[in-house]
């Protein structure tokens, strides 16, 4: 920031310099900048009603904790519940840091923390379950986390569980869908996915409309607890890591383009195919799949003999009582 | 080129290495390549049939060179018969170094050319005729190249006009389209477009999966004429231009990624929505129109007190007449 560069707002030092929207802020203008935004996209999209439950998952990362930090300031007028919701992967180190700035971060927002152990449910952290069935990590640790947060969001009976993807993130992944022409899946990266009843709940990004870097600077302004850390087994090089170089590049040279970009797609949502995939219930724990297992299931079958869907529900139905939650 | 790199075919000196292929190639053999590869879009999209006439838009530059020059060498085993149009548009110095070309292009490609010289037939060349309905030069270049090319098809009763464009220009409009949202457009842009009878001829994209860079070598190895010289209208800093630099990088680090998005591409065509615009007879002229009057009769209304559409299609017949190929 250039020495005496001031906020075009009120004239003190200012901190920010918002290029696409031609503003320059200072440090309290740009987080009520950031905060606008949310509460925009919020009522805009509308993702969250009045009497609503909302579980957030966070993982110590400045996007998750930006999430969690502006919803909960928010919660009072939008007259919303929100709950924080922490799965302890068990990648070692990296979890139980993320897992200490999570505890700090729920407190610190005066929001119930629920905190899912994988290691301990499963009696297998999710490293040591991606080795078993022979399956990249990240790609285990999506199935897992994926099929927690939709259980502890149906568990709770919550309208929706808000995802902190932002800007950035999601045009990296348009982009990559785009290019290899999956459309449904793009028809799934709008600011909210839809609930089925008792089987799934629906996602909503309130970040949808925040940087990266916006969301990195609201977290150290703020003094929101978070780490800076990247999981362990983050791949570079991949064509996704590629092409966000690339929109970086893009947005420097044309201010406002991802947002342009994602403003767009929102309003034409309706123009793309929808998965015609069946859906149905899980024989094995009774929750969304497609076929006659869900992923969870199936995987924990390969890895531990028995589909192990139930056993998380059951363990995180006593963590919301032992909470009081319920 | 390094030393001693050996064709995968004959073991000749190589003269290009096709990365996302794993070949490289000698002379002889690259040509073949890319001769192959227009005999294999053809053939896959259907773009051509026996007996069909084909008229082939010339600029002097390398891609519809290229594109001429292979149609001309493919049309006894395909069955067709091909025809070059040449536009002059009356830019000065570029206008008419090209329209030479070409003329030097027909004769060595033994194809009979049609010249539609527009100050010619309007009396004002097109950055005249910009300037006096004060408009970007480029926008109505295209209305008039778009209005002569689609007139000299149907009045040679063509079943396609071809275009020279090349993979990276096409993969370069369809992420412009898809930033904008436009997928009506992107609908637009496989490997060919329907004709509307007597009113307009679809186009086809022989050099559909053909890179930028395999279409100047061609021309150049071939020794096929044309001319390197850029229009002095282009604009550099676009968003295209800026597009196009980044999907080079991407193409860099992913061989073949351009391709494999246009391939996709052309067989999910079908899910992209399709333009609802009404279609109708244009009053003046008689071809194609989305309101009373076709954009090119409008331009020329507005510039010259009459629309020009009629004179303009009376011109082509003549000309047609004339080089007895009708």
């Amino acid at each position: 920031m250039h020495q005496g560069v001031k906020c075009s707002i009120c004239g003190e030092k200012a901190v920010a310099i918002i290029r696409y929207a031609r503003l320059r802020l200072c440090k309290r203008h740009f987080l009520e900048f950031v905060e606008r935004k949310v509460e925009r996209a919020i009522r805009r999209y509308g993702l969250v009603g009045r009497g609503d439950r909302v579980v957030v998952a966070v993982s110590g990362g400045k996007d998750s904790s930006t999430l969690a930090s502006i919803l909960a300031k928010l919660s009072g007028k939008l007259g919303y519940k929100l709950y924080l919701l922490y799965i302890d992967l068990g990648i070692p180190v990296y979890s139980k840091a993320n897992r200490e700035k999570v505890v700090e971060l729920s407190k610190t927002i005066g929001k119930p923390l629920i905190v899912v152990d994988v290691k301990e449910v499963l009696g297998l952290t999710v490293p040591e379950l991606a080795f078993k069935v022979r399956r990249p990590v990240c790609s285990v640790c999506g199935v897992v986390k994926r099929y927690i947060m939709n259980a502890v969001a149906v568990e709770l009976k919550a309208s929706a569980l808000a995802m902190g993807h932002n800007l950035d993130d999601l045009v990296a992944y348009v982009l990559k869908e785009f290019f290899n022409q999956n459309l449904e899946q793009i028809s799934k990266l709008g600011p909210r996915t839809g609930s089925v009843e008792g089987l799934a709940v629906g996602r909503i990004r309130p970040l949808y409309e925040v940087y990266e870097r916006e969301s990195l600077l609201y977290v150290l302004l703020s003094r929101t607890p978070f780490l800076p850390d990247e999981c362990p087994h983050v791949r570079r090089g991949t064509m996704e890591f590629k092409i966000k170089e690339l929109l970086d590049s893009l947005e420097e040279s044309f201010p406002g383009i991802k947002f342009g970009l994602m403003r767009r797609l929102a309003k034409n949502l309706e123009s793309y195919p929808k998965p015609s995939q069946k859906l149905s219930r899980c024989k094995a724990c009774g929750l969304i799949a497609s076929g006659e297992l869900c992923s969870f299931c199936k995987i924990t079958k390969q890895a531990l003999g028995e589909p192990m869907g139930a056993r998380v529900r059951e363990y995180i139905r006593r963590k919301i009582l032992e909470l009081g939650l319920d």
